[in-house]
C-alpha cells in the first residue's frame, strides 16, 4: 500500500510518498510562499503530489490515499482547515480543493498530532498502545495517541500542553497566561537561561563557544560547556532539565502513557537529556511502585514526521470512523 | 435492564439497584470493616447485592450485570484490584470472589471514574461526547470519558489531575512533590486558606461564623463570609477561584473537553463557584475566538454518582472490549 503525505508549513510544502510501513520511498517539497491564495496554495500541494508519484514511477490508482498536515485545527470530517495562524487560513475547504485535482481519498490532521501518529506508528512509540509526543522547540507542541487514534478534543484544540501552567504567576507567556511549560522548557526558554547565566558569569566556558557573541547562544550552547566541565552550564542544563520534568510528570500523572517521545530541537541531546530526565521524573510519578511506568525516549523520525504521519492519517483508524 | 452498582467505600459498602438510565431504584449499605481479609469484605459485598435485588422484588437472573467502584487502580480486563490504599488490597480476584456467590458479569473500575462515568451518562455530562469530572475535595480527584469510555492509562492510574504541578516549587504535598493542584484548590486547600486569612484579619464576619473556634472553619466559612458582604471572605473566595481555573485551564487546553463537570464539597456553592469560575476561564483558554469553548458545570448526582456509575460500567462499552 502506498500513502502520500503532506506536510503543509509555513516555509515550505514538503510531500512524501510512504510505504504502509511508514518508511519514507521518495519526498520532494516547494515553497508555500504563504502570503498567496489559499486556492493556489493548494493547486501547488497538488502538483507536487502528482509530480511525487509520477517521480516514483507509480500512477495515482497506485495509491490509497493523501493525508495532510496542517499548522492549526482541522475539522477531518468536514474536509476543512479550521484556522491556521501562520497562512491566515480561515475554514478552507482542503479536501474539496485538493479533490479538484486528484481523485482520492483525503485526510487532514495537525501537524503536531501527524508527528505524533508517525512516532507511535513508525517512530520511537511502535509497538505501543498509547504515547504522547512532546516536542522542545520554539515553544512545546503535543500530541496523544491512544489505542492508535490522535486525541484531538471537541474543538480540535486539544494537546495544548505546552500551555499548561506550572508556575502560577510566572514569567508571562505569548498565550496570555503568566507561568506555562512552555515559557521554562521549551529550546526558547533554554536559550534564555543560558543567555541569563553568561551574563551574570562571563568566565563560562560558554561565553568561550560563542565568542562573547551573546547572539550566537542556542539551545546546544549550555550542554556543550556541561560536556567541557563547566559549572555554570551545567547549572542551567540541571535547571532547564528540572522544568521539563516538572511538566513530564504532570503529563504521566494525568494520561499515564505508555511512552512518552520527546521531539524537536533539544531532543538532538540523547542521553545527555534523556538520562538526567528519567532519573529526575522517575520517583516523582503518582503511579507507585506496583505500577508499570512511563518510559521516556527520544523522536526518531527527525524532519520526516510530518510527512509520515500526514500519510498514516489514510491508514490509521480515522478511516472507519467516515 | 437492571443493572447493580457497589461503591466499595474505606468506611461503607454502597449497593444500588440501577435502571439503564442511571436512576436509582433501591440502594442500601453496610459498614465496610476495612481491617477484616478481603474475602470477608467481598462476601459481604456479595450478600449486600442479593439483598438489594430480593428486596427490589426481582431475581438475580433480572438483572444484566455488576459493577464495581473501588478506591485504588483497577484491572477490568483480569478483574483484579491491583490496589488501594485504603483498604490494603493488593491484586484481589474482585470478579471471581464475587462469582463465587453470583452468577453474572461483573465490571470494575477506580471509583473516580465511576463517578465521571455516571455525570457523563445520567448527570450534569449527560449527552456529550467528552466529558472531564474534577472533584474538588479532601484532595482533588479527576476522571475523564472519552466517546462513552472511561480513560485510565495504560497502567490504569491515569487522571490523577490533583497531583498536577501548577506551582513548581510550592507547598508540599502527600505525593512528594511541591505545587500541586490539589494543594491549592481542594476543600482542605480553602479550609487552609480560610483559617489563614481568619488569624491575620480577626475582625472579619468568618471569626463570627466559627465563633472563633478554628476547629469550626470548613469549606463554605469563605463563602458565607463572602455572601454577608465580608470583604476577607471576599478576597479568599476570589484567591482560591483563581487556583481552580489555573488547574482547570490546564485541564482545557490539555483535553478540549466538550464539558468539564466539578464534583466534591465545594461544589454545593453552585453559581456562587460557576459564575465567577467561568468568567476567570473564559479568555485564559488556548481555543480562541474561533473555536467552540469548553462548559463548565455542577455534578448533579452527589453521593449517588458512585453507585450509578459502577452499575454503568456494565451497561457502557467496556462490554464490546472483552
Amino acid at each position: 500500500m502506498y500513502l502520500i503525505g503532506i506536510d503543509l508549513g509555513g516555509t515550505n510544502i514538503a510531500v512524501g510518498l510512504v510505504d504502509e510501513d511508514g518508511k519514507v520511498i521518495l519526498k520532494d517539497s516547494v515553497p508555500t510562499m504563504r502570503e498567496r491564495k489559499y486556492a493556489e496554495i493548494i493547486k501547488d500541494m497538488a502538483a507536487l503530489t502528482l509530480k511525487v508519484i509520477k517521480d516514483s514511477g507509480l500512477c495515482v490508482s497506485d495509491v490509497h490515499s493523501i493525508g495532510i498536515g496542517c499548522p492549526g485545527a482541522t475539522d477531518d470530517k468536514e474536509g476543512v482547515l479550521i484556522f491556521t495562524p501562520n497562512l491566515k487560513f480561515k475554514n478552507v475547504p482542503l479536501r474539496a480543493e485538493m479533490q479538484k485535482y486528484i481523485d482520492l481519498p483525503v485526510y487532514m490532521d495537525n501537524d503536531a498530532n501527524a508527528a505524533g501518529l508517525a512516532e507511535s506508528c513508525a517512530g520511537a512509540a511502535k509497538g505501543s498502545r498509547s504515547s504522547i509526543l512532546v516536542t522542545l522547540g520554539t515553544g512545546i507542541g503535543g500530541a496523544a495517541v491512544i489505542d492508535g487514534k490522535v486525541y484531538d478534543g471537541f474543538n480540535h484544540a486539544a494537546m495544548e500542553i505546552g500551555h499548561m501552567v506550572i508556575v502560577a504567576d510566572g514569567e508571562k507567556c505569548g498565550c496570555g497566561r503568566k507561568g506555562c511549560w512552555e515559557v521554562y522548557a521549551s529550546a526558547t526558554a533554554l536559550i534564555r537561561m543560558t543567555k541569563k547565566a553568561l551574563i551574570e558569569n562571563p568566565n563560562s566556558i560558554m561565553n568561550k563557544l560563542v565568542n562573547g557573541d551573546l547572539t550566537k547562544v542556542d539551545a546546544k550552547t549550555a550542554f556543550d560547556a556541561k560536556r567541557l566541565g563547566d559549572k555554570v552550564g551545567a547549572q542551567v542544563v540541571s535547571n532547564y532539565i528540572k522544568y521539563v520534568a516538572e511538566g513530564l510528570v504532570n503529563i504521566i500523572n494525568i494520561f499515564q502513557p505508555e511512552i512518552i517521545v520527546i521531539g524537536g530541537g533539544v531532543c538532538k541531546e540523547g542521553e545527555y537529556l534523556l538520562e538526567p530526565l528519567n532519573e529526575m521524573v522517575g520517583d516523582m510519578t503518582f503511579s507507585g511502585k506496583y505500577l508499570p511506568h512511563t518510559k521516556i525516549k527520544a523522536a526518531q523520525l527527525g524532519n520526516d514526521a510530518g510527512i509520515v504521519g500526514a500519510a498514516l492519517l489514510g491508514k490509521e483508524s480515522k478511516i472507519e470512523e467516515r
